[in-house]
């Protein structure tokens, strides 16, 4: 099928790659140019506005930085938003807020077009090898008609009903749990390097027996070996995620104590100048709250 | 080989009826005898007193519910400690501090027997299906004498070295990173309920992608329906459990802000008359902060 | 002098009187008229747009309800903004955040017109009793110019140099700070509670020994006895300054810990129905905590 | 009358040359001799042994490092405890432990002694200037047979009833609410420097208005400014009372996460080797934690 895909970083451009190669027609917008060279050469069409990435019935796909980027795309002048018209599709990838899910939703609806709310799990090595989570919510015949591409680039799609306000709940509240998962490897490898246990040795143990996840091994080497470059995830997006967590938190009341501990964490991380390196670094400042310093 | 057991209780009396299965003689004492009923009928020998249920150069298992417990049947009137002389063994499964860790292998060394700190990972079902995993850590020469005994009752041994105190920590660490998933989750659960979105969906999917471990599975279930009882691990005993971290946390400064705040939900829990139901129960803590009634 | 005054709420009502009282000749506006009546029985004049309360190089005061309500009358349409010209004083006395607080500064400074932040500390009785102390920060002949007015609302005034960000942080500090002590005397008088010490003895020793602050003696009085309406102060304004406070920390990456625990309290007493007793009310949740009903 | 003196460290000193000025006859022991020299000089009369302070129905006052201490002159062998008979009177001073205080009275009660438990608020400053407050509490008799002890070191006597414990959990409350105002302040301070206030202009205006306690006055110039030597009252000791409190709070189930807050900050401060500097230095990681470099 013909799509417009818009947003083409670490996270976007592996996924437009995919849809390419699963035999899509692909027009494609960015904010600059150049990421979108090899997208060009395999066959992608540049647009030069947001507008243009579809006509006013098509499909288009967002996979922007943020919520203020995915309005500046959608509702703002050139975006693409007036645009998409009666039986247009607008699936948003990007990790927003809620607030953001239900506002650009009563957008489209508002202008009979649809909106599928689409944030993703995984990082840009998952993307690049098709093995994203897609978390998909939206009137059922547009998630039907968007299928196709969310298969393509993900190994598997979660049906979330008709609300894309909890596929945006759910994104933020499994970054949420990787947080959580981050501060207590951190707490524990700092409580056992201070008895004299070695991290590794105390990561080993864990993801062999009660975490067996990915993420805990993960994670856990880098926190192990305080090994935090290059990031695959942003220490400042983690401030950024966490904001967007609690902003929604705050919005309907819901205390939120230890998003509020990696809200501070990031903050700090931040402030000593690690926006750059992993957020799994946030387990730097456990370790100097206990005396050590890790990073020198 | 010859061996004693003390403690038979919902863990104790499982892996001594494993370490029977598997061929080894076993004495017991538990602090009422009648737990020891079917371990009698299927060939174990009661005796009196801690004291009696090994030689002076024998093996003697302890599995008791705290500190002072262990104290109680080593360094007591009465207690193994002062019989188990030259070549004797203690090997320790019980979760303890390591300060109490320490101080009793300095016990035994001063008396020329031995200490192995053997805590493990796992409930009473794993105990009784022998999948537990062993933390063992203790003098070489020891450890491997403990080794077929520890294999009758877990699934994998892990070696951590010479110093029970490891083993100590390191069990701590474990325990404490549940705490964090417990928590981790009852805050997402909550966040999305406000939301509208289902508490059960949440936990479905990120069992599916982020957290495919059985931990996040059993105790994401439990949360997502605020079913707390039958009492897997007490909320009382979690509280027990955050006491033992965060004092272990103390003596070396290290602060564990996360491991604080499950020290206070365990408390709050306690507060509120819900010792007595599993440790996620402090899910309902959560959920009341926002207002709701999950427990009405 | 001639003075325009917008905002008649139970702060700003009392204020704008006590600038009639000192024999300003007084122009106001209010988003309802009603709370105008006795001002204008008294002499002041009601206008019917907030542009209309001054004239192009006059001074216009405002004491409205939050950052939202002080961009309406400012920089919104009709709003006092784009009259105020050349020589134009707006004195802005609501508790804003800093962000809003430089962009309205920077927004009078390209129209030639001057803004002082004024924020005040004081409630409604203060206010009424001219007892409140104000925080001015402007350009420093805008202050001068200001400073009869602001001397008939207050007991005092401080000058905090010109950049009216320092008036809006310090405001918030101010705040913030007591919510520190409000939490502090919560916890303490249920920590005592739960001992037996009545918590009237506990706040009657504190305020007469270590903390002789009428503050102490007024939210102690509240706390000691969970008497919080009428309000003197919202809880749910706490939650609106709370939020101030942490949004103001993120800006800069600050952690506040403490403010966050404070924002969580004031979510959690929203949550359950109490924004609208005072913000001491937080005291509840925190016998709650405990396994007290105090509300029942 | 005659009064047996325990314990001549910072704050005992100037205890026990008050009491000697008001010409009350004076027995001391210490643990070690040199610091009573300038006592004896003005009439104390030495004595080798706790027990050898007082006669058995005597009066002895103990002012001693911590519980352990407290039990070590008291239960222990060469203790005041075994001596002082029906009739003696235990006024402790210290601040200890409600458990510790209610072990300490029925052990007298037992005896036929009297325990009042007699903690102060103040620094050594305030004892030498018999400034102290004293929290008393315990028999009535035997409160109304110290009260001219208690009045010759302070300047206000506090009568809290027959339970010892009262006094102690009061003691508590008040250091844990100094804590909190340290807190507060370093967080407000350091949140206005992140916007260009000056720390010691927003002390300053606090301290004029919502806060015009001395206490605020005196740590908030230390934080302004970052002087924590010499140090008032030591941060290691700042840990001790932290731990004192939530202690006290975990035996009741008391959740105390402001409390728990300054408990981390303590222990952050020790591991940091700043267990000699003054307690508001925890404002040093307050302000690490925003990326300054205070004490460098």
């Amino acid at each position: 099928m013909e799509v417009g895909f818009i947003g083409l970083g670490s996270m976007g451009h592996p996924m437009a790659a995919n849809i390419l190669k699963a035999g899509h027609s692909l027009r494609v917008w960015n904010r600059t140019k150049d990421k979108a060279g090899d997208l060009i050469a395999a066959g992608a069409r540049w647009v030069d506005r947001p507008a243009d990435v579809m006509e006013e019935d098509g499909i288009v796909i967002t996979m922007v930085s943020d919520d203020a980027a995915l309005h500046g795309v959608t509702d703002a002048a050139d975006g693409l938003g007036e645009k998409l018209g009666r039986g247009g599709l607008h699936v948003s990838m990007s990790t927003v807020s809620p607030a953001t899910a239900a506002a650009l939703a009563a957008y489209h609806r508002a202008r009979g077009s649809a909106y599928v709310g689409a944030p993703v799990f995984g990082r840009p090595e998952a993307a690049a090898a098709k093995k994203l989570f897609v978390l998909a919510a939206g009137p059922a015949a547009a998630c039907e008609r968007a299928q196709p591409l969310l298969e393509a680039v993900g190994q598997k799609v979660f049906e979330l009903g008709e609300d894309p306000v909890h596929a945006s709940v759910l994104k933020l509240g499994g970054n949420f749990m990787i947080m959580a998962a981050i501060e207590a490897m951190a707490e524990a490898c700092t409580l056992g390097e201070q008895y004299g246990l070695a991290r590794e040795k105390l990561i080993d143990v864990m993801t062999q027996t009660l975490f067996p996840a990915p993420l805990y091994a993960n994670y856990g080497r880098q926190i192990a070996t305080h090994s935090y470059t290059p990031a695959g995830f942003k220490l400042r997006l983690g401030l950024k995620d966490a904001n967007l967590v609690l902003n929604a938190a705050n919005r309907v009341n819901v205390p939120m104590p230890l998003a509020q501990l990696m809200q501070a964490r990031f903050q700090s991380g931040v402030a000593k100048s690690r926006g750059d390196i992993d957020w799994a670094g946030v387990a730097l400042n456990v370790a100097e709250d206990a005396g050590l310093s890790p990073g020198a």
